[in-house]
């Protein structure tokens, strides 16, 4: 196992690659600890939990609801946990979501710890200290920034990740590429997801990464004024339409790529946009989908990220070299019809 | 209209005393904020609050719910609140607690103020930036600790205050006045809650020196690591009874001070328990109270101030002296009998 520090404004987040549930036993000691997974999770971990009280909400987007909130507090004050508690999210992007806003608000506040056991929380979800709870259709409408205390990968875990959700996490390691990392860009182009899913070294060694430039970006603008909204790439399409038409979110994120790459292409040079289309496509994600632009202008109008008539658009000017533009509504619709 | 500016670890607030619904024109503009107040201020101030969106919720503690929660962040999304919305909550502690958690969770935080309508507000729930949502009879599982961006002080607002509200707030006066503030206990020793009702300035002097001695306490130990435990003075027993027994706050403290003050009769030489028996009384609060001390152990037992066996107690060494001492739930549970 390494570690690796990162300070934020007033946190300290710790790092711990190529770790185990060995780990977390001491890093989690079980007086004090509370597990939070989902039952997918449960039922193929439930030998190496067993150290720990757990408290196990169902699989899938659904549960970052108040009624599962709900349901987690009640059994936290049946489990008797006290302002000393550490709560552990194990899981992917929404048990680390609900397990980090959990955290942040219980008797006002308590330590959090997350061990992501997908690729899209290794790389994205579980850093950053984002966590979000959902209302309706409305995605993460309630939320906090909260750093975790540390992070524990253990990549053991992603023996269990179906093939798609492989498939999704590479999404945002394509993303974090074009906005930062033009090596890694080409370094990807070089291999096949076969490649990273057979080679621990390899796979270590891009997770490592990608978690490192995440909490790179989050590090040089936590409160998201304006470096982090890079993060946003592909982001602005793909919530506008993940949800109506059902898409997973590394899908939605590509497609959501490609359209910031035709924009990018019109209103600042980017040339590259063959070679992203190529590269998605090499990791099994798709190019192109047919939407309602008028629906997904409407989801962007609710959306959190808009200030007056226009929305902050994450743009390329090259592969590695990400910028800001606020776009006017009518000009985004325009581009997604 | 006073200002007063208190700079908190990470934010600063800002009190303005003596002030008005005018002055919340400027301080609020209209495109970006939303109040949050109750069906009865509603009735009271409608003419006053017509500038403003308004988001109503029912009266009394069973409002600090996950339902009226969710009402009202689908109301926020319906106004189309952004990221850059202020949230202003014009109430008592209820109000300002579901105000302040709104805030700090909306869209991951939007800016917060607050216009506390109540005795108790004014001179505590309103400050120092804990919010707090129950789960059944459970009170604040859920909260934050976050400052308002300003407080408005209206003293026009208490003349709709009920009597008994009057009542209930100068019993967190009293306390302040125990366990920071000899000399406004003289004060309060040589005056009656009609002299205050009646004399705006001596309202005025008596809010403000309340508000900022609550203020300057936070400020020594905002996140609660010791002075600002103090604070807690009569609520150990105040918690543990008033769900149970229907006991308004001011009564419950009232109550839960006179045994501190026996408490720290025994434990550090306390001299003055007739002094805050009489002022109590003289006030309208009660002194006594029979209640099942099985029952109120158990409540402590899943209090959030607790440590191990041990609960911080504060008990006083003289009028004014506060000290804060662990004591063994036995121990208590002895006092309590």
């Amino acid at each position: 196992m390494e570690s690796h520090e990162i300070k934020y404004t007033g946190a300290t987040s710790t790092f711990y690659f190529n770790g185990s549930f060995d780990e977390l036993k001491t890093l989690a000691p079980i007086e004090h600890t509370f597990l939070i997974t989902d039952e997918h999770l449960m039922m193929h971990y439930q030998a190496s939990l067993k150290h720990w009280p757990v408290i196990v909400i169902p699989p899938g987007e659904s549960s970052k609801s108040l009624d599962v909130l709900d349901d987690i507090i009640r059994q936290l004050i049946a489990l008797d946990a006290g302002r000393d508690a550490l709560i552990v999210g194990l899981g992917g992007g929404v048990v680390t979501d609900i397990a980090g806003f959990v955290a942040g608000i219980y008797k006002r506040g308590v330590r959090c710890a997350l061990m992501p056991t997908s690729i899209l929380a290794m790389v994205d979800a579980a850093i950053g200290g984002k966590n979000g709870l959902d209302i309706g259709d409305y995605k993460n409408m309630m939320g906090l920034i909260r750093q975790p205390e540390f992070l524990l990968y253990d990549y053991e875990l992603l023996s269990t990740l179906p093939e798609e959700e492989w498939v999704n996490g590479f999404a945002e390691i394509i993303k974090h590429a074009c906005i930062q990392d033009e090596d890694m860009f080409a370094a990807l182009e070089q291999h096949t997801l076969q490649d990273y899913q057979e080679d621990p070294k390899l796979l270590d060694a891009l997770i490592r990464r990608n978690a490192l430039l995440k909490a790179g970006i989050v590090q040089a603008d936590e409160w998201e004024h304006g470096e982090r909204k890079c993060l946003n790439f592909g982001h602005t399409l793909a919530h506008a339409i993940e949800n109506v038409y059902q898409l997973p979110h590394g899908h939605a994120v590509a497609i959501g790529m490609v359209v910031a790459a035709k924009l990018s292409a019109g209103l600042c040079g980017f040339a590259d946009q063959d070679r992203l289309v190529n590269l998605l496509q090499q990791y099994g994600l798709p190019v192109s989908f047919s939407f309602d632009p008028d629906r997904a202008v409407q989801y962007l109008l609710a959306d959190k990220k808009r200030a007056g008539n226009k929305v902050s658009y994450v743009l390329l000017e090259g592969i590695g070299k990400a910028i800001i533009r606020p776009l006017p509504i009518s000009e985004i619709k325009t581009a997604w019809t």
